[in-house]
């Protein structure tokens, strides 16, 4: 069969490669019927070292299935299939979380004994968990849309996700690539009621318009925060997508972002450390800061009183206001958790 | 009147001051009854360059309301009141959303003409919007929880919600300070499944206990990390509260985080560069990564069969797979945003 491969920056061939073929009794053989080349391909196709064997690559495709191995329950010859970009096998406890993208037994694909994406046909493992079967014929008018589900239209929805966009809120897409262009769709579709996007190529931004973004920020860094600040009463966003995972674009991502507001990055980083060595590939989130401990008090003030918690055990120490200097020194050596200064 | 003034590192001194007196007509001026000394408190205990005339301090009070200005609607004198750290007025935006800690006419104790906490009485801004009338007697037996109310018992509740605490969920707090410890009680209230402490004195261990740690952890760092996996099948916490704000406490609370997890901090950072310059300040949250396609394209896919949205329109060329090469070409170079390859 017919794949692709890479060979280095720059160096893409299509090549004779051995037919995919079933190993795993979980897997399917699928024939691709559509494809597409993803934004994250780019990045090798940078940077790659050269390579004598190359690399298969592609992780984005839809295809009929030929095949099933034999533990395979939910798929059978002639289905019509969509693959998420990452295999997972539906069962483990993260898949039941619903991120499949941390299955315990899941992969990518072109690695190892798994094609790439970018080729006449795949061997998919974790079949079942993996493949959603299509209710339509292979050449469907729907068919470019479905393809974006296998990767970009769900990743720009991850990112108005973990952004917190929700009715009413103001969002911010930085990035106008697809992912980007998704997240302007998936914005509205949560109920965004103004979406800002930063762009500056005409087509895209004419695109970015018809999925219903509300304003279009063509200035780049300090100059795009202030515009955005501008068009959001001086707050910045609340829901903030980025969607590029370059160091410029994840800076301006956290400054175009309003108090209490939140990221979503889905970009795929440079390097594992931006936005301060967070895990991407976790999924993990961080938040926080000065509490709003006025909206606390209220909350809490009820099981303070009626004895349901006894925070105040942490006050280990107590005196007047003469004793505070020496309160300072028996805290700072960790002599007293806590000092009380009664009056 | 008394008061507690910072004169640089190691340098607190009670003094006279003037009298704290009424100047807004918003303003409250209370006789403090009870306050305390708050870690973050011993940054510039441990920090702060000399100064000639020193600095008013102290966050954390009760006290009885002794005046009220003209516009002061809710409060009158003899009201026993509590106030958050950070004063605020209610009405703003911010405060309506309940994010009172970025309140647009708020501000901290001890700046400009507004007193510290750890003195006889302070003039309390935005009265009526900031001080919350406590329904029980100014010796109380709950009077120190209740004072926990003003900062520690509020930011740990903070730092369990910011990392997402609920029923069934693994949490790792890191820290064994007043905070850490109002944390682990903050967990257990939300209904955590396990609570693990990272700590090692025993006074501490011994309360962290009997507020509902499940388990302790005397290692750091990598070791603490690596603990933690073995307590928490191999997967780290789903909830990390970050209750220091030192590097490697940010650094451990990351690592301690399991895929999909989240990090809740509210330990003051040293520098605003922690965790990537994520702005502390601003409670700003980071979220996301690779998309959980597979559980968004069953939710996605009634959107584009229905035709209610339709992200295929980013594909912009469409060619075989011997146009592949080409297609990463034109992508490369942004002349096409995205290419569909059919077979």
């Amino acid at each position: 069969m017919r794949a692709t491969l890479m060979y280095g920056a720059g160096d893409v061939r299509i090549e004779n490669v051995p037919d995919a073929r079933l190993i795993e009794p979980t897997d399917a053989l699928v024939a691709v019927t559509r494809a597409a080349i993803c934004g994250s391909d780019l990045w090798p196709y940078k940077a790659m070292e050269p390579s004598e064997t190359g690399r298969r690559i592609g992780h984005e495709f839809i295809g009929t299935v030929e095949a099933v191995g034999a533990d395979v329950q939910t798929l059978k010859a002639g289905d019509l299939v969509i693959s998420p970009f990452y295999w997972s096998d539906g069962t483990c406890v993260f898949c039941r979380e619903g991120l499949h993208s941390s299955c315990l037994h899941g992969g990518r694909y072109g690695m190892e004994d798994v094609d790439g994406g970018q080729g006449e046909a795949v061997r998919v493992p974790q079949a079942d968990g993996t493949l959603v079967v299509l209710p339509v014929e292979k050449d469907d008018a729907a068919m470019p849309s479905l393809l974006t589900l296998t990767d970009v239209m769900g990743t720009g929805h991850h990112a108005a996700l973990a952004a917190g966009v929700a009715p009413g809120k103001t969002v911010a897409v930085v990035g106008d690539g697809a992912v980007g262009l998704c997240g302007v769709i998936a914005a509205r579709r949560l109920g965004a009621e103004q979406t800002i996007v930063l762009g500056r190529r005409p087509d895209r931004i004419a695109l970015a318009k018809e999925f219903g973004a509300t304003d279009i920020v063509t200035e780049r860094g300090e100059d795009a925060v202030e515009r955005v600040r501008e068009l959001t009463d001086g707050f910045g966003a609340h829901s903030v997508l980025e969607c590029v995972g370059l160091e410029e674009a994840v800076v301006t991502s956290l400054e175009l972002a309003r108090a209490g507001g939140a990221v979503g990055r889905v970009g795929v980083p440079q390097n594992d450390e931006l936005a301060g060595g967070i895990p991407f590939w976790k999924n993990v989130s961080v938040g926080g800061g000065p509490a709003p401990v006025r909206a606390y008090i209220e909350e809490l003030l009820p099981d303070v009183l009626e004895g349901r918690i006894e925070p105040g055990r942490v006050f280990d120490r107590t005196g007047t206001l003469d004793d505070v200097p020496d309160g300072y020194r028996a805290m700072n050596e960790r002599e007293s958790i806590k000092v009380l200064i009664e009056f």
